[in-house]
């Protein structure tokens, strides 16, 4: 295999996420443009891979390269191709943390890019996902990929088995936007899976099945009629509403505004909603914006369409 | 609105189904070309739906009309249109009864076809649904629709939702065949749903969504791979394989000859495989029903494309 051309420092950027759809809880996920992550790798004698800088993160994410995600995942890429190449991490955040947009899966998915690239590109970005997800087990117990996945490789995708792991990239309608609002409320994805029951009826896991199917068959068919009927959730939401202040009010206002559906992003507090082109995505961020300015709860807004590229390469050098 | 004309007698044709495809339980089913029941009606003028005759059964379906499940939907009809015509059925049942082949399903919908028919169309096939899913009620008390929907409207069926009812047809790949195997042993419907628990694991519904997005993926995208990679059923087919002798040798066999997928069709006792045209899909049920016969097993063995009509009209006059 011919190797690629090596580089002293490389920067990346690597999309938010949503995950769930809200029917498709832990198998579904898509990539947003904004917000995401940048880092930044430039290699050393040291030996090691350490972290030089952290920006955006308010002073959060461990400075212990140990327990840093983005770092441990550099690490855990150069066990894999067995190099002790010394490597400074620069992890320059742009987008909230622990907000159900999957901020440490674009930091991971950002790292890995990045140090792939800056070592010859020895693994392919598939061969990238379960090392991605290996950072996710580290930021939050759970190896799970449908933030890495869309994070890695664009557009909306099924993660179809955990073992093995099958992924399915599923097409996008083209005037698909989202609405995203982020209130500033702490929903650790830890506490937020504590709460999911162990069990759930079965007559409540066939609506959802149904509804998973539907989903699939509108993204197909292009039918965003079919994609909002298709998109409630009977199992995860009615138990996680209540950790997200006013839900229900930003839901109606959102479902007035002419959202094609509306609901939790990953494990909260992040909101999203699908809108039928931009125009309509605005309309329905901007009334659920006011209502938290007038609640005095200080948020975020984001409008993105589906990404359909994922993690990209800014420079190398 | 213009009434179509009206008819003396009339002769339909409905076909078997295969419903739940592994891990679509409840939601999905599909029509085969054959088997599949015929119900003839003639007017009179007794002013009552009575039973003339029953082929084919056995002697197993009620001769009196209030219980028998195709003179009831006919009576269903007349009642919704406000007509009480007198009408003499005729019901011809060319497959096996508590087959897990949507039985029942065929001969509600070939009379409710046919009764249509008769009285000049008032009603639309889609208006024919609700009163076929009564006649399931009446016959395994539960109104579901994976096999009153594909014997109507024929083709791959998604029933996304009950409450509203959301039907969703699903393109078929062309090359798809089905081999069904009818062990003649006796599973009733009823019976079979008792023995389900009413609570799963969320890992296992998760496991199962996660299948049926593949599933759609795969029948849009036209993979027959991830087909069967999706049609694994980790919540049915554990508690119901039992209740079907040597299920597992069967499914060994079908996978050693090459099937996309094997598993129960309906509550059983009858299975099926998906094979890649119809010479695969007699290499399939060759060695099933060797072995069946070997053991003294008496069965049925069906070659069936996937029927994208549904159920046909085959004399009106």
């Amino acid at each position: 295999m011919m190797q690629k051309k090596q580089f002293q420092y490389v920067r990346t950027f690597a999309p938010a996420s949503v995950s769930n759809l809200n029917c498709g809880f832990d198998v579904l996920g898509f990539a947003l443009h904004t917000p995401g992550d940048e880092v930044e790798l430039r290699r050393n004698n040291s030996g090691v891979v350490s972290i030089e800088t952290i920006t955006g993160d308010g002073g959060l994410l461990p400075r212990d390269a140990d327990k840093n995600t983005a770092s441990a995942v550099v690490r855990l890429f150069l066990d894999k191709i067995g190099s002790r190449q010394g490597i400074a991490v620069g992890i320059h955040k742009k987008m909230p943390l622990n907000s159900g947009l999957g901020s440490s899966a674009a930091s991971s998915v950002a790292a890995l890019l990045a140090v792939n690239t800056l070592m010859g590109e020895p693994l392919t970005r598939k061969d990238l996902l379960p090392l991605a997800m290996e950072g996710e087990r580290l930021a939050c117990g759970n190896a799970h990929a449908d933030n890495v996945a869309p994070a890695l490789f664009g557009g909306l995708v099924l993660i179809r088995s955990y073992t093995p792991l099958d992924i399915v990239q599923l097409p996008v309608p083209e005037t698909l936007f989202c609405a995203i609002i982020h209130p500033e409320v702490s929903v650790p994805t830890r506490e937020a899976r504590s709460i999911l029951p162990e069990k759930i009826p079965l007559r409540d896991a066939v609506k959802q099945w149904g509804n998973v199917a539907g989903l699939v068959a509108a993204l197909y068919s292009n039918d965003l009629s079919l994609l909002g009927r298709s998109m409630t959730d009977h199992i995860v939401e009615p138990v996680r509403e209540h950790l997200i202040p006013d839900f229900n009010t930003m839901k109606q206002l959102a479902t007035d505004a002419g959202a094609i559906a509306f609901g939790i992003s990953g494990s909260g507090p992040t909101v999203f909603a699908f809108a039928d082109g931009l125009p309509k995505a605005q309309n329905i961020a901007k009334p659920i914006s006011a209502f938290l300015t007038s609640s005095k709860m200080p948020h975020q807004v984001y409008l993105s369409a589906i990404n359909p590229l994922g993690a990209q390469l800014l420079i190398a050098e």
